[in-house]
């Protein structure tokens, strides 16, 4: 049974690292002592020591201690007897392609559909999806594929955001990129605001958080989905 | 001799299609009465029959007829014919895969060493770098490569914006994104403000425009590069 958060963002403004998220993360890992880190999204270039440094300081005051992954010598087995698995944000290529020179991508997806807590934010959402092809990040490396852990039966477009008003920038509009998708796609995109999250249990993916999340499907309307609903493509 | 314009944007706020690269264009293809124009970007999705009509609009107040490569049975003969191309923004992944799926990209490229005038526009500003790994789309498709023509030696990025003050999105800002790029390449990137473009000839690129661009290189600090200088890297 897979039990997920699926984050938006890891922090939301004005906020410190994870604070808005503090009470699900307490109860997503309520069985688990440590929990292992996948640093592999490397935000701003950062090491993988530092980047685990920054997000275990935060989950020590959550009670729970937290491992990178690659302070392990078989990342595979640090997987496979983990209690459970935050993955950061980042560089979602950077990320993706980590995991396929690993070989990790398939043992993390069994490992997620056989009941292991799993906490993804930002690129770590993006890798739950169907695909990558959804994220805002700029492609800085070349991963073998694009193809994702397809945990959700959709992609996420994290950090979504609304047209600017006004605004005099020529470039698209994140609707317009998603309509893109949708002239090479079928897989549906939850547009996921920041301070919004997806709780999976089991196959039931429930949107949380404060705002409405923006749906979109190929050759439809795209409309807004209140918080607390049930994501479904029906 | 290399001779191209290398713009940001297509429209820049408040103007017409092409209204402020007007001048520079009827000069980049004075001797050509017909101009070979690349849909294959598709901005928004659209056809590429309503994407070339909308240019070759444009082309004729120019003076020029502008006929889009897929009228043709062989593009490759049509570029090898053409007496100058015009590639216009969209999708860099869908624009960069199809060219790949034609087996159009080193033909193109020797062309343009040869002395074909060329234009690009956003996307089709991207695949004049080295590579398209600073692209601001939408990975929407999964092409062959990131590896572009590398008729400039280095990388664009176009629609090049400045970190928004105050604002409270937690999404990178493009300074980050680029400073990521440079945990993972040596490769230098121009960040090409809306408004501006390079003009190739021969050897030299100078910066044109309203704008600075700024230059971002690894392990440097990114700095301002007047207009009308020329972009080199010593």
């Amino acid at each position: 049974m897979k039990n997920l958060i699926v984050a938006s963002t890891s922090t939301i403004y004005g906020d410190s690292y994870l604070g808005y998220l503090k009470q699900e993360i307490t109860c997503l890992f309520k069985d688990a002592t440590t929990v292992l880190f996948i640093p592999y999204a490397r935000p701003g270039g950062i090491t993988y020591d530092e980047y685990t440094a920054k997000a275990a300081h935060v989950f020590e005051e959550f009670g729970k201690k937290l491992v990178g992954i690659h302070t392990y010598a078989n990342p595979k087995d640090a997987i496979l007897k983990a209690e459970g698995i935050f993955t950061g944000g980042g560089n979602t290529f950077v990320l993706l392609k980590t995991l396929y020179q690993h070989d990790l991508l398939a043992v993390l997806r069994e490992q997620i559909f056989q009941g292991l807590s799993y906490l993804g934010t930002s690129a770590g959402s993006n890798i739950c999806g169907v695909s990558i092809n959804n994220t805002n990040d700029m492609p800085i490396v070349y991963p073998p594929s694009f193809k994702a852990m397809g945990i959700l039966p959709f992609n996420i477009n994290p950090h979504y955001l609304d047209p600017v008003p006004n605004s005099k920038h020529m470039g698209e509009t994140r609707e317009t990129r998603i309509k893109e998708f949708h002239s090479q796609s079928s897989i549906p995109v939850v547009g996921l605001r920041e301070g919004s999250w997806i709780r999976v249990n089991g196959e039931r993916c429930i949107l949380k958080g404060a705002h409405t999340a923006r749906i979109f499907q190929q050759e439809k309307e795209p409309f807004e989905l209140p918080t607390e609903s049930e994501i479904s493509f029906h």
